[in-house]
């Protein structure tokens, strides 16, 4: 769309999302030239630091001190452009004006060829779908030419939807699959960077291998399929615009 | 996916629905270089013909006549490559086993990069849901092994479903828009050879009117939207597999 | 739509389908003066009789004459035009080609203003959705031209979805209730010649109760809300075409 | 429902979605004798104002001018009873208490027949699937004996909900088709008030259009079908309580 | 899950609803041996409490009074273990951060083994599907270890959505029946504590009913369906575990 | 329900299908006491026996030969009281009257407590959603007391569906999980019949491991939740009747 370095927003509401759910689609557009620009909403410093919270005498700075080396090192794993930090608290987040202000400047400074967030639905954790709604409210109020007019304003971006932990109580459905075997490296070595949630670097191994599968039954099955040892799943909310299909 | 020439294969239950639904597609396509092959499984000899049998003596081999010359006028307008009239009746189609195997061997022979067909609901006209029924078992039954073995089985092609009359109703949801543009003569000509809808023509001129607003809507809007002044949409019904977001 | 005598059509799958589900309807559009027809495809023998069946040397004859006869008591009650028994088998139904030739004759010779027939979705009761779909490719075929041209098509008849036995499974949402007060007595008249079946008089007469509840709290409620002891809901398939909202 | 003038609340959005969506419903009910009342929670002085903002030296308040004298004459087209402006900004939209606390006051003294809104989802525009919801809430609080006592409850009034953009993205389906052939010149007339949207102009016409072949193909079709030229479609949130069907 | 009592937590917006809604599986439960407590976010003071509004020179404060009054007797009958009255107003509802500190407090001191709430979407009444999406919100904040380190977090109770007034506008969709026969004359008892909404009564009585009838059809129906009178429905938002199917 | 030993049917589309899907409900259950029957319709020998069909000279008595020898091998390794083969053909299957009376006479003979099947939709594969759609009739038919007056009819036995090949893409969302820990090795057993999909084995075994960090999730997670190292997950068709939740 534009013609100069392409480039990509993550809208992560917790620090180590943007790692299990779409570490494979960051470090792949970064091999290809892309510009990725992770922006997560809190370190997941109450609802997803558990292991550190069982450690004696552990504080809120401590925790979000920790969180936030990890996503620094998992972010550069996977050649990040831009991690930034809004640290606007979790478990709920905030995501009242001020914080849209910020995600809508965001986006206007990056201006995303896509932009990537979290689920519709998440029963389990509304931080996750609170966030996708506000992922839309962003985009849609970076559009606007009367906001802060005299910037330039955002064109329109496909709004991809990630992974989330139980895909079908989530209501998720993937349209997208994306061979991430080229960097696959590059994600274990980002997974391995949670020391905190130990727990799920092989659950999101095996749902990157089945994943794998699914992009070569996709792709041609037992006839023609191709091969792909690693991928990753996306469902779009807005329909693409091509010249061929 | 392949090393020789690409291919598409439209299956359409009535013999005008190829022209108001993807003619665009398909002459597009067409010109794209690849070929498409159109599948019509009756002539609409019974449901889509009033203004024929409102005639005076008509007859359904007349019916049928006229309606198969409007087809093979469109077909040669659109530049379709192959245009299979099966004439298994309409109202309601025989999708019994015999019109199974003929479309199986179709799409062996055809080997389509992407098929096209109906909606999968639409409670004006029955024809057009079991339609898509019908192919998707049509594909699996390609990709079998054990069907007539030693043939060439199929691979995975996507399936398209083409716009439906309204599309509300039949629950049908584009998530793809195709630019017609270049093509929109052949398709309006093709349009044209239809005599006996000409209460459609302006109808589906508007359609690909107001999806080409869609079009510039998802492709950037009042901020580098690209401008189209046709296009077509389409749903996908299997997830797409990609290199690239 | 017609200048002359308003006309209605049930399709039923067993006999008692059309008492608990419609009969307020039919005995409401009797009184208005609308020539109900009743189109029971099957007795309910094997299915919908289990009373019956429980009787020492019972034989499917005496069943099914034992469920015309309350069906034709039933009909009587409510002031049905015609009660028309096709008698194709049940459990499964037979809804093969015969029966809908039948079917359609009986469409183009009602030429009902509005039609009635099962819900979309029924896990426990296979006949009663396969019913729904036959109607509507009925419909379709009626509704062609080139079908026993000559004969006078079928215009565009509502198809309302009357109440299955558990609404929510069946995915039945009414979107239209009808206040049954004055012909109620002829509802529980019908109801009462049911005498296979008592273990249902009082649960359906509950549901009108409470359907009469939803009337008055969509007519104004608390603050306006229209007086109503019986009610029926239904569902419907296509839109309405209005002069005023 | 009342004995005395009847009447119709719209609450749009934006300065703009009330001619768009249901210019032919609000010019049909005002010949038809209704005051309809038109709330318009925004001028879309930030997002729907991009022509405005593209021009030298353009400011906020010169924006809403123009925006307001738009506005007002399109309701002056329409026939509409009474606009008011509720300026609560846009992009997002503020519904906090309140505006909520205006909508409640407005519900209770127009005691609306029927209302309209906008689409239950709008991944493209958070402030229209906002505004469904808030009025929805507002429709509950007007319900409340409690609130503000003495004052005149609301009823029940239907919420219909009018045509989107991008109606299959919204997941909007009508089901209420409104023949507005008598009043097209006044829509049209509002339309063009809308300076800075001409590219919707064409847009909004053709839409018309097509709902006019949905009208006549839900009337009857071939077979007995009304003529309509323009119409306008609608999404009932609640049932309807009848005397026939 | 615990080696001590077992407990329910119920989240009523409205004094009434735990009632009407779910007042036998309190009973039942609490005849188990349950300690269930009930939190009610809101008397109903402004909009539920029609027939004492309509009462000479009525204030908020007497309304609360007799509405706790009612809350604290049906309580009793049921034999809830403790009534929190959080007395946060209505119409609507105050779910700000205040109140989520207070449920969530709740939700801590009670550890229940399931959670019971209202459905998640109800166009008539906001308070009740907000009250779902702030119970959900309220879980995942008490299973946070960084919220309030030291407190016993919260396990992963169920959380069934008890059954709303108009099933099907409300997409609810049980897929739990419980016999409540045994408990029904305490449930009856605490309805009649309800002496604002006396036209209520007869309406839940026949639900139980009629929900006993789907009870007995589900559990075998005429070939070994248990018998039951009484019956209460409610959907689960997340998938059980068990070690039998 | 039955004082006698309790028994299971699953009914299998193609010969693997009961291994992969539900190996460990079936050897769980057979461990438990449970009789299990698994009645596969076909052998899968046309559409899911590639790997024999590229061998030289196959034919089709061949691959069934084969096919029936893995499935048999398999249910020996479940510890299946009985392996029914129908021997129907695939890819489609015929599921006429045949063989609906087959396996409405097995269900009658088997009287199971709960029955298994495929998802409600899989646009991959045709045959297994009618699988469905056919259990779901056979199973109305067991029920009726009119079809093989005499014999013992069949009562309400749950209809769980297995786990799909991609589940999202068949729409399917599981509302149970089962701890199939203790008898993984005989599931990986039976996996390893399989010779002709050895690409699936290490498929499913990632399927069990992360469908156990769903058990654990939903039974606490990180406060409480039961470890489970392999799970399979179920969709049921019909509530559950309770006396305790």
């Amino acid at each position: 769309m534009s013609d100069t370095k392409k480039t990509a927003l993550i809208i992560s509401a917790h620090a180590a999302d943007f790692v299990w759910r779409c570490g494979g689609a960051i470090a792949l557009h970064a091999s290809l030239g892309y510009n990725v620009t992770v922006a997560c909403l809190s370190f997941g410093e109450r609802g997803e630091s558990a292991k550190l919270w069982k450690q004696e005498g552990m504080t809120m700075d401590r925790v979000k001190d920790a969180r936030r080396k990890e996503a620094e090192s998992a972010a550069e794993a996977l050649g990040v452009h831009d991690l930034i930090c809004l640290d606007r608290g979790d478990y709920p987040l905030d995501l009242g004006p001020e914080t849209r202000s910020q995600v809508v400047d965001i986006l206007r400074k990056v201006q995303p060829s896509f932009m990537m967030s979290h689920s519709k639905w998440d029963p389990y954790n509304t931080d996750h779908m609170y966030t996708t709604q506000f992922a839309l409210e962003c985009r849609m109020v970076a559009q606007a030419w009367g906001h802060n007019p005299g910037e330039k304003v955002l064109g329109a971006p496909q709004l991809y939807l990630f992974e989330p932990h139980q895909t079908e109580q989530m209501g998720w459905k993937p349209d997208t699959f994306l061979d991430i075997t080229p960097v696959w490296d590059k994600k274990r070595a980002a997974i391995e960077c949670m020391q905190g949630q130990e727990h799920l670097w092989d659950f999101y191994t095996r749902v990157a291998q089945n994943r794998a599968n699914h992009f070569k039954r996709n792709s041609g099955g037992q006839s023609g399929g191709r091969d792909c040892k690693y991928a990753e799943g996306f469902e779009s909310i807005f329909p693409r615009t091509v010249d061929e299909l």
